[in-house]
């Protein structure tokens, strides 16, 4: 059911695909109907049922999407050109609060919605979400080794509970921005994130950034 | 349509506003229907209908039940009898930890789970989240300013923004619970919280924490 990245999906698949993300973004899974989805792709029924035997399955399908639309975002962002694996690290987090502007549906995320709704209902829902969550937080984990190592860093926790800890602040953040109408409120949260981290490796959080590396310089 | 502290609800009411906690936080509001939460309540909807006009009426008095509720269990906790401020602020954080035991539907957060479905959807039931989650953030604010005095800590952030954070962690924290099915990796997040705070107040994050206050200290 899932879509490989190998293989383009179908041009009506992809525009189902992608109508889910926004339905399901703006007023939750359980709301969303299929006529709904159907409404923001401008296909029928027809087209829908062609490509996907239920809600259940475009929701596990929008997921799969979500995981590789944005892992092709983070792997092209310029955070990993920093030669300091710190830099890396909170460049991530830098870039990731340049993602909270427009519309409450275009920046908040798919799967943390999508959890919240059916994690005691639906669990192969609840198992695609979990995936797409854990699997993006993986991709902080050899960065955080590498400062870890560079900076001498240990105490009393692990760097997959660190690099999911970014995940529950931006999760949490995308529910206050909700809550509060706007993004503003998701950035200080953000931006405390950023300091916790730089607190977190013995860096002056006042520091300057450092200028963002050249797209030519990323190294994956 | 709120319930005021001052006058107890009706016990029938009481019953499904208890109800209307366990449903909605176990699947969500969009999938709580009227008849689930009256089979939680063990109770007719003719006694539904008398107590509220509809599902939403019942989610805004929900969401203020909520803040009744928890608004006592806070006020009553032991971490107001330390003396020093940032001890308060920190024994917060540990309170909060210490709620995440039991099943996921028994310490996650009923407002935050509405807001993240209705927030496009239905501005009542948003703006009642809203009010709770930032009512419970503002009981943190006289705390953190105390000890932003005691410690001469300034920095560029605000108190609100602060309080406010800890809600976002608390937040994305039950996401990550809802994920990995059990209160675990929430607990985690809550630990860097409890690290950043210290941190961020110059205080080594490996200190032993103070014997809890005795509860005939409470200040309030």
């Amino acid at each position: 059911m899932t879509t490989r990245a190998a293989e383009p999906p179908h041009p009506t698949r992809l525009r189902l695909l992608e109508a889910a993300l926004t339905v399901i973004r703006t007023k939750g899974y359980a709301a969303a109907r299929v006529e709904d989805v159907c409404a923001e792709a401008g296909l029928t029924k027809g087209s829908f049922f062609h490509h996907f035997r239920s809600k259940e399955e475009l929701a596990i399908a929008a997921a799969a999407h979500w995981s590789e639309m944005t892992g092709r975002l983070f792997a092209g962002a310029p955070y990993h050109g920093h030669e300091d694996p710190l830099d890396r690290v909170l460049g991530y987090v830098d870039f990731r609060r340049s993602l909270l502007e427009g519309a409450l549906p275009e920046f908040t995320c798919l799967v943390g919605t999508m959890v919240q709704e059916v994690y005691a209902t639906d669990p192969a829902i609840d198992r695609a979400c979990a995936d797409s969550i854990e699997g993006h937080a993986a991709t902080l984990e050899a960065d955080i080794d590498a400062a870890r190592a560079a900076y001498g860093v240990h105490g009393a926790w692990t760097t997959r509970g660190l690099a999911l800890h970014t995940q529950a602040v931006l999760q949490g953040a995308f529910i206050l921005a909700k809550a509060e109408g706007g993004p503003a409120i998701a950035a200080e949260s953000v931006d405390h994130l950023h300091r916790y981290i730089s607190l977190l490796f013995g860096r002056d959080p006042a520091r300057a950034r450092p200028p963002s590396p050249a797209t030519e310089k990323e190294s994956r």
